[in-house]
């Protein structure tokens, strides 16, 4: 009882809206993949995943992934293993990595804004190429010291899809805090032998491709402790000879959610491995990946949330009750009138609707930021770009896992009991997506982040940035009638948010448990200003349109939706901003 | 890994903050159930619980139930059938009806706190007994014609517990919306027979006890249409003569959670069924049920909010992860810091701890007025309890499943990857409880029963009757030093919950719509005034004990926290009223 539909038009209008073409096909490395191309790719990328994806995500989700204590194998849902190799054939493991590995070189944005169908479709199968880009983001940056698993040897398996990747970093004491990382690492020869255990090792074990090769951090005999003593490695699960190296599986979580995504115990048992980078540098290969997966985590919040909206406006077009609250607007020819009249279920609906189009404009952007920042010829531009994808990626992954999950939530409320059985896809898509706000760092990391990193960083230089962005869009919208409560809705929330900026910057350099304290309401109320400057700026797209252009009112209706009901919450984040630490730090723990 | 524990300290703090003893013991009727008896009651009952029911409740989700098509029967899960058993013969089914029937006679703010141990122990359990008791409330006051199902014939055995009730409201074309019943009722002698289909059963179908009496809505042939021309009928599963009576559970669903709780597909072949009251007159039995139900519904959020708090705090006590942000704070003998120790950490706890011994109280307090609006001696009183009841009970079956529901997330996010795990309850808490906001009335028709119903009836009575408990809880409390943020924190939402309530009303009257765009984010401005009063009464209980008093500093510091930080949401909320319909009634719905 789904019937879900790639949001390709919104995508394209959303490319357009900053101006795909112009920021990202003028460079010369994406001078193929001008909008109609990548829409062209997109479209093709979406039936797949829709046509092949999706019948397998509810049958996955019954099945979820069988362990075998023998041998320590994983099995995964009937269809995952074909359906892997047909994705990979279509180059679609290929997407965003550059041609000379084998990759299709599309833009990050294009690949980026694919994966919301990807998830949306099936978002435990899309766990396991997720995982594996994460791995070639990393390795397309830090090399590999080794002669057989060199990068020049690994990229291409990886980009064709015929190894996958993991990333093996949390253990039993440590999840958050890295710095507690056990496993070692003894030289052996050219390479080391590592001996741990990892927990929480997505797609650790299973039977789709014919090797995994995990990225491991551990820590080398001279390790100094913490954070300053993590190296990376690579670790083959099937040696260069054939043979097995020694890291099994020795179990899978039962979750919640993503039940067909095998969530593994990895014992290393003197598994041969080869050292990735500088010895006590293994963090750098993490940072290399991380804002690239953190903006993936934020599209699953849109992904499923577009999907749960789907659902729940498909069975509103088709439900019958109760009468309109204005008997003029009722259908006497029917038993009850359909319930999309009543005003209550479209608050529900535009407030998925409201948000979810602004968080898949907000990653439009910085994804295509992301790729400004890596390949612009301009360094003026790129440098800006970076700043922005520093900036508000926190935002994205934390505001989005969370917008996301409750997005799911209310469409369970539009269709009711039927929402909460599993006759609709929508109980999965919310068991599915509240991982989201924990794993590739929590939510609170994110806001410590923004508030504790990225927003000091450079003297304060990404805030002006972003503060830039803000007031040009306003200066180009003002004067224009059609426009003029929502200019003046942003430049209020704006300024809120600079008072607040300023205010909670003082206090912080000197009390860094005020900053703890209040980043996540922080990060909120950022994040709904973010998504005022997104929709104003789809606004000004249409603004000038004929008034009886369909996507034109479908904008300012969902739009408006957002400046008045949505937007106004920034205040009261900002308030709670203010209250400060001591609610928190004048507590005796002993009495929770 | 969970050690639930029942809160009985804090219920029997409440029990004495609200008066218990003056106010329900002084009853004639419960002389015998002072605080002391009715501690030692809900201990007993609290120990089945957790020792018992508590255990199954895990196995019982893996479980689920099992349908046999051949015939139509369910088995429960392992255990269930022996638990209710002893459950009933330890007169749990028989706590709070009258002993005239063979009940306990305990008053229902008794039985109502002791939902709370028995739901946070074994949610998909609880659903057995607490049709059951609907249906008991419903049969106390409305009269089974006939000779062999009457009302002495029926009470006695679904009191002692031998069998069940179930209601059978939905059907496939009508859940919000009950005038669209179709099941029909013809006439046979001296009783009718029943046929329709009848869907989200609970426990329609079990293999727990002997017989099953199904409460059912249907329409006799001269009905008139709607609601209007509902009747309601008592329909056994086996006959008087042992036979079968031809009402068939069709299928179970499958949810996303309370899997252990049987959700049943009935259909009535022809079945033989006797009037309840009088024709067309079956919502009244529904009525009778509904404000008991409706409260029971909201302690489900405080316990599943409680077991999963339980939870979460018992994981952070053991958990060390990073370094706290102020040094001088930071515990250099270990590793890294105790979680506890992180500002956001805490605010995460003290959300929930804080929303949840609100609504504890406000619970404890309405379902005291419950007892007295059927049983106070005191005319005066016995009226304003009922008006209390009347207005205040959506508001606890819909903040209550909607904060449930958001405190089982945040107890989630407190646990970091674990809590996603079923090595936790709180994943299965989240499962369980989402649901609640759907179940006996959406919290949509809550909150339109609140603003549509409750507050205009008798002339805007209800709302006096509660704003002059607010004041006059300020004026007691007003002058006190310790107490004096917090009265002034109290007094600025009821002010401001008094002027939206007067500009609603204003408008109201003459744009329904306006009431149906606005009412769910009135409910939760109001819901908020409500725990303000709760939380300003739990302080001035213990205000005038020493400071260095534990339960005094854990109110203290509590409280502190929801007036600092939660009850400034209600400024939000009324500012969304103020927006008014027009977001929501200026839209094209083929644009959504």
């Amino acid at each position: 009882m789904s019937a879900y539909k790639a949001p390709l038009e919104d995508i394209r209008f959303l490319l357009e809206a900053f101006d795909y073409n112009e920021r990202v096909q003028s460079i010369p490395r994406f001078e193929d993949f001008d909008l109609d191309t990548a829409m062209d790719l997109l479209e093709g990328y979406a039936s797949f995943c829709v046509e092949v994806l999706q019948p397998l995500n509810g049958p996955a989700d019954a099945f979820g992934v069988k362990y075998n204590p023998d041998d320590h194998s994983v099995t995964t849902a009937p269809g995952f293993k074909e359906a892997y190799q047909q994705y990979a054939e279509n180059g679609f493991t290929a997407l965003p990595f550059p041609q000379e590995h084998g990759g299709i070189g599309a833009p990050v944005v294009v690949s980026t804004l694919g994966s919301e169908v990807l998830i949306a479709s099936n978002k435990s199968f899309s766990m396991c190429p997720g995982l594996t880009a994460g791995l070639i983001d990393s390795l397309e940056e830090h090399e590999v010291h080794s002669d057989i698993y060199g990068n020049a040897d690994l990229l291409p398996k990886l980009i064709s899809g015929e190894w996958a990747g993991t990333m093996c970093l949390t253990e039993p004491q440590c999840g958050t805090d890295l710095g507690l990382i056990k496993t070692k690492a003894e030289p052996f020869g050219d390479h080391f032998k590592l001996t741990g255990t990892k927990i929480w090792i997505t797609f650790g074990e299973q039977d789709i491709t014919e090797n995994i090769i995990h990225l491991v951090l551990a820590r080398l005999p001279d390790a100094p402790p913490g954070i300053r003593g993590i190296s990376a490695f690579v670790v083959p699960k099937i040696n260069d000879d054939g043979s097995r190296n020694p890291v099994f599986c020795g179990g899978t979580d039962h979750k919640m959610g993503i039940h067909a995504s095998p969530t593994c115990v990895m014992n290393f048992e003197d598994a041969e491995g080869w050292i990735v980078g500088e010895p006590h540098r293994g963090m750098r290969a993490m940072f290399t990946m991380m804002n690239a997966a953190r903006l993936n985590v934020g599209i699953e919040g849109v992904a499923l949330g577009e999907a749960a909206y789907q659902s729940a406006l498909s069975f509103a077009r088709d439900r019958r009750q109760s009468r309109s609250l204005a008997p003029a607007k009722s259908d006497r020819n029917a038993e009850a009138d359909n319930i999309l009249v009543h005003p209550d279920v479209r608050r529900m609906l535009l407030e998925i609707k409201s948000t979810n189009e602004g968080l898949r404009g907000l990653v439009a952007w910085i994804a295509m930021c992301y790729d400004l920042s890596h390949h612009a010829t301009d360094e003026e531009e790129k440098a800006k770009a970076s700043d922005l994808v520093a900036l508000l990626t926190p935002i994205i992954k934390s505001y989005g896992s969370e917008r996301g999950f409750d997005n799911i939530s209310t469409a369970m409320q539009v269709m009711g009991g039927a929402g909460f059985t599993s006759d609709w896809p929508v109980e999965q898509y919310m068991r599915d997506e509240r991982i989201a706000m924990i794993y590739e760092g929590t939510n609170h990391i994110q806001a410590l982040d923004l508030v504790g990193r990225k927003m000091p960083m450079h003297g304060g230089r990404l805030m002006r940035v972003f503060a830039g962005e803000v007031t040009s869009l306003i200066r180009e919208c003002s004067g224009n009638e059609a426009l003029a409560p929502f200019v003046a809705a942003l430049k209020t929330e704006s300024k809120r948010l600079n008072d607040t900026t300023m205010k909670l910057g003082a206090v912080a350099m000197s009390d860094h448990e005020v900053m703890g304290a209040v980043a996540s309401n922080f990060l909120n109320q950022f994040a709904l200003v973010t998504l005022g400057y997104v929709w104003l700026k789809q606004l000004s797209k249409v603004v000038d349109r004929d008034e009886s252009d369909a996507l034109r009112r479908s904008k300012f209706q969902t739009g408006r939706y957002f400046f008045e009901l949505v937007l106004p919450d920034a205040a009261g984040y900002a308030a709670k901003v203010a209250v400060g630490k001591e609610p928190m730090t004048d507590v005796d723990v002993d009495l929770l």
